[in-house]
């Protein structure tokens, strides 16, 4: 099945999720709700809904209860974005303004935190205290990822490990406890769960390896914006950790770096780019990137073949092909 | 008995407490804790631990218990802090230099989602979904607030009504819960937690009245900071709304708000602080703390006669007291 068919078969739920995310924003401070609204209608790919919702159907699978995991877990992904907007000073979104640019770094900081408070006041509904414990972790684990990336700006000298670390709390995480509630809140069993989990992670760490690649390797029209852009920002990542170890170019490209850094954001990252495309960096991450899709895929080999398991599959293997 | 007295009897719980809050952000990311503790250790008359621990006393006091929501609700404070200064753009806070300032914005930003997150992990901890819901309820309001106050920088047309809305969320609302939530962990019955909810929310009013009060009429000695800094950053409090009501003055204290904030944030505020000064504008607000504290005093009335209630009594006594 390819992915817009089973975007097609979810849409009633995923109807009711994109209803009730918007409800969730709606009934208070006007500024806060015009600001959230802006978010909610740039659209996105909603990917983890649509995990809560497939993780659910190997247990009770109930769309009020469903709701109450999905639509929270979208929410703490928009804060996130929200606050990153802030951080990068970016000025777009997804082709739209985004909301620290067009309102301003003092709406957007506050923003960020109403919907985090909204999606926290939507679980609170959920009696199961572990449902808590999960989330407030992967909170907890978020922001110390997104403070590593800071941390981490035009720094050369990290290592793979570092840059895995990094991007299992700021994206795979989030992506992995998606998986793992929708299971819990439809009471599946805790192997279940925990495989579900697992496949979450895996998935989660190709994605963000996959979206690290598709910024250096991608085309403007792909992106939405010029390629380079994480190197321009200075947020080192796999593709040009790997070029840094091929001794063939690693000075050159090392003075590359320095000089975007020296230029500041506005920078022209097109000769690093060149560099790494030559360099082997984006095949060993795009290897790096099809073993966790594997590891995704094994994580699930033993739950019940229902039709969610094969779109599970089929997400796992979307996100694995080459998308540049 | 006098507050300090208070504290000193209350010494042992509230070390506790002390080295919980230290301990809750200390064991993660170097930056995160060295930014948290630098808050943390920057003092602060932890009012919201002192209401949770004396309200538990009207139920089944256990400071294992008492800890899991003394310290959120500290830490929700905190981090609203950080926000609030990057907002402010607050170099100093208690005489110790802001995150913002000591680090940079950004840091101060995800410091606050980090503290916040941490808030959220260890009252995760606790089963009471009640607990959630009025924690992630006082969130929202909380980030309202906040927002309200940034709209209305620089409103001179805005009413008694609207400052006070906006002071309930922005501080009485997280007092109000403090008491509320110290009451509801320690199992004491729904009218016990609604009344000590009420005195919470009466002294949390008179608190921010005192507080805004203080920044008008107190030396330079006794804010740590120059008097008029609400003034200067736009932030309309309840003694200049009642003295824009007294015709004698009003037009000419509108042309010195406004040439307050044509002046930006460094301008000097003390011909406008003189003409407040000058209106009944204190004297009313003065008035207005003291209702609400009498109203805290009777919402306690029925309380048992133990000796958390005197205490309780004693601390609205010290918050209606002028401090100027």
């Amino acid at each position: 099945m390819k992915l817009l068919d089973l975007y097609a078969k979810m849409k009633g739920d995923l109807n009711q999720i994109e209803l009730e995310l918007e409800r969730s924003v709606s009934d208070d401070h006007a500024l806060l709700s015009d600001a959230s609204l802006h978010l909610l209608k740039a659209g996105g790919k909603r990917i983890r809904p649509v995990f809560v919702l497939l993780a659910g159907k190997f247990g009770d699978y109930r769309l009020d209860v469903m709701k109450r995991v999905a639509v929270p877990l979208e929410l703490i992904h928009m804060a996130s974005l929200v606050h990153d907007d802030v951080i990068d000073d970016a000025e777009t979104r997804r082709g739209q303004l985004t909301v620290k640019s067009k309102w301003d770094n003092r709406i957007a900081m506050y923003t960020g935190d109403y919907i985090h408070g909204k999606a926290l006041s939507i679980a609170a509904q959920l009696p199961n205290p572990q449902i808590h414990q999960i989330l407030s972790h992967a909170l907890v684990q978020m922001c110390i990822g997104e403070m590593e990336q800071i941390r981490d700006f035009f720094n050369t000298e990290q290592t793979i490990r570092h840059y895995l670390l990094r991007i299992r709390r700021k994206t795979a995480l989030l992506i992995a406890i998606s998986c793992q509630l929708g299971a819990v809140a439809a009471g599946a069993d805790r192997q279940t769960a925990n495989r579900l989990y697992r496949y979450g992670y895996n998935v989660g760490m190709a994605f963000q390896i996959r979206d690290d690649l598709l910024d250096l390797y991608g085309t403007e029209k792909q992106i939405g914006k010029p390629p380079g852009s994480d190197m321009r920002q200075g947020n080192i990542t796999l593709p040009v950790i790997l070029a840094l170890r091929d001794a063939r170019m690693r000075e050159s490209l090392l003075v590359e770096i320095a000089a975007i850094r020296e230029r500041g954001g506005q920078a022209d990252a097109g000769r690093a780019i060149e560099m790494i495309r030559r360099s082997e960096g984006g095949e060993l991450a795009d290897q790096l990137a099809n073993r966790y899709i594997n590891k995704a895929l094994r994580a699930i080999e033993g739950l019940p073949g229902i039709a969610a398991k094969k779109n599970l599959i089929d997400i796992a293997h979307f996100i694995g092909k080459r998308n540049y």
